[in-house]
């Protein structure tokens, strides 16, 4: 396990993101809700931020909730296939007479659901997020070839020029910060998905938090916080008018500098693997100035056997 | 305004939880849409961890999803009334043909809105959580008379004993840590009020997130991450099997010890009305230590000027 191999992961994104698979949904239904963990769930997340046309309901836990039945469309997602919390969702889910739907690349959620989209299994769960995420963007946003053979360009663009995201993720490690990034609307869960990559790939601590409601009670601790030295502020670029000022205005009140991160991509599916992929270099470069093997999730491991 | 007026604020509590306003919603409805941002916000929040019917979605920003119809409830929540994300959002809900309801002391929203319930005015959001959670409550979930008549009493008994929560809140100053606080349902967004009110309270920077979800990510950087001694990382104690033992197993596989709060209580609702109770006087207690006004919040005044 070195680092080279992680790197090599990180590559296959651009392949990814070419898959065409999709779900043969029903044409009437009330809800959707979407059942993962970690590196898995993270894609309904990301998929709730740009589908608005039914409710959509992410679910990280152990059970569903009551409304759940013949009018839903249940999908759950399980890289591995054998996260305890999504069988049992998608077991409850099955029982409540839901649509059911599985992204995994094996294990007992393939021998659970029917209608399932199979992807390679041998990468980490979260370097798999492309084969787990464009599923749900092939069904539900109707996105084409062409469109997927762009967001691969884009994405091999990035693959051969990270420079900006290796440097500010080794900048981290060197002046010893813990990353405080601030996401917005369609890229909350992008923040929320940085942080996960520092905690995994870098073994670091992180926290994530969003536009406009973090104005509503960080700010207050943002002027006058103890230990703000601490931190390391990131933030997005190329934000709409609204949410841009209140970034200008959050430097300003609270005399903090945010580093801003602006995605290259032509809207907001290509804006949201931009940031998502650099995020992966920014992690990854923390992770080997730390001196620590990305691919390491040996705690994690060691938890699921304790609580068997 | 001093420490007392706050105290003083935070002792009327007791006296919200027994109001018993309610809203006549339709009989068939397909979802239901909360909108509000910061202290009046967090009630949408924790409504959702507790109502599982239909699905419930948050806003905390400036628009509505599609989806919001003939066929959706719709609350707007804003303790001033004068909110813009909150306003945009009830404007666009009308336009829609939605259900409208509202939560206020007044402003704007009370005139856009004609079935809403009017809360006394002249105390700070964050600290009018009883009078905005109840009207959920109520209406949703069927509580009584004599259920919000105990509630009162459990609040009025850490209005009297808040010994430990004052404790923890001081130590948490006095050894300048930032707090680390995990929760899990059905009290994840406690543990963000939590955050949120170290935040506007004691003007200190705070992290949340929620088991079993932090098992997937943050258990690496809990065992590896530098700066690992800035935090102080409490939980909830009293939770069911299968959360207690992620807990226990947390804490050897990452050698972490967590503070655990273990709220008083019949049952979630008032279990959730302790916690939050707890974290009113912990995080007061901290902005006394650091010798901060609780009830200032001029930077977040500052930024709305700033934006207008």
């Amino acid at each position: 396990m070195t680092e080279l191999d992680f790197i090599e992961e990180l590559k296959t994104l651009k392949k990814q993101v070419i898959i065409g698979d999709s779900f043969n949904i029903p044409e009437h239904f009330d809800n959707i809700v979407i059942s993962g963990m970690g590196g898995s769930g993270i894609v309904g997340k990301l998929f709730s931020e740009l589908y608005h046309t039914k409710p959509v309901i992410c679910l990280d836990d152990y059970n569903i909730p009551d409304f759940v039945g013949k009018d839903t469309v249940f999908i759950g997602i399980s890289y591995s296939g054998n996260t305890e919390e999504t069988i049992s969702c998608t077991n409850q889910a099955l029982k409540k007479g839901a649509h059911v739907y599985a992204i995994t690349s094996g294990g007992d959620l393939s021998g659970l659901v029917k209608e399932k989209v199979i992807i390679p299994s041998g990468l980490q769960p979260r370097s798999a997020i492309g084969y787990m995420l464009m599923p749900l963007l092939n069904t539900f946003l109707h996105i084409d070839a062409e469109k997927r053979e762009a967001l691969s360009r884009l994405i091999n663009e990035i693959d051969e020029h990270h420079e900006e995201a290796s440097k500010l993720g080794k900048e981290i490690s060197l002046e010893k910060k813990i990353p405080a990034i601030y996401g917005f609307s369609p890229f909350r869960y992008v923040a929320y998905r940085w942080k996960t990559q520092f905690n995994e790939n870098s073994k670091l601590m992180a926290i994530n938090n969003y536009f406009p409601e973090l104005n509503h009670n960080d700010t207050m601790s943002l002027r006058d916080t103890y230990l703000k030295e601490t931190f390391f502020f990131i933030t997005f670029g190329g934000s709409s008018g609204k949410i841009s000022r209140r970034i200008d205005a959050t430097e300003k009140v609270t005399s903090t500098k945010f580093f801003k991160v602006t995605p290259l991509g032509n809207d907001d599916i290509e804006k949201m693997f931009y940031l998502i992929h650099f995020g992966d270099y920014m992690s990854l470069e923390t992770a080997i100035s730390r001196k620590m093997d990305p691919r390491d999730v040996s705690s994690i491991e060691d938890l699921k056997r304790l609580i068997k």
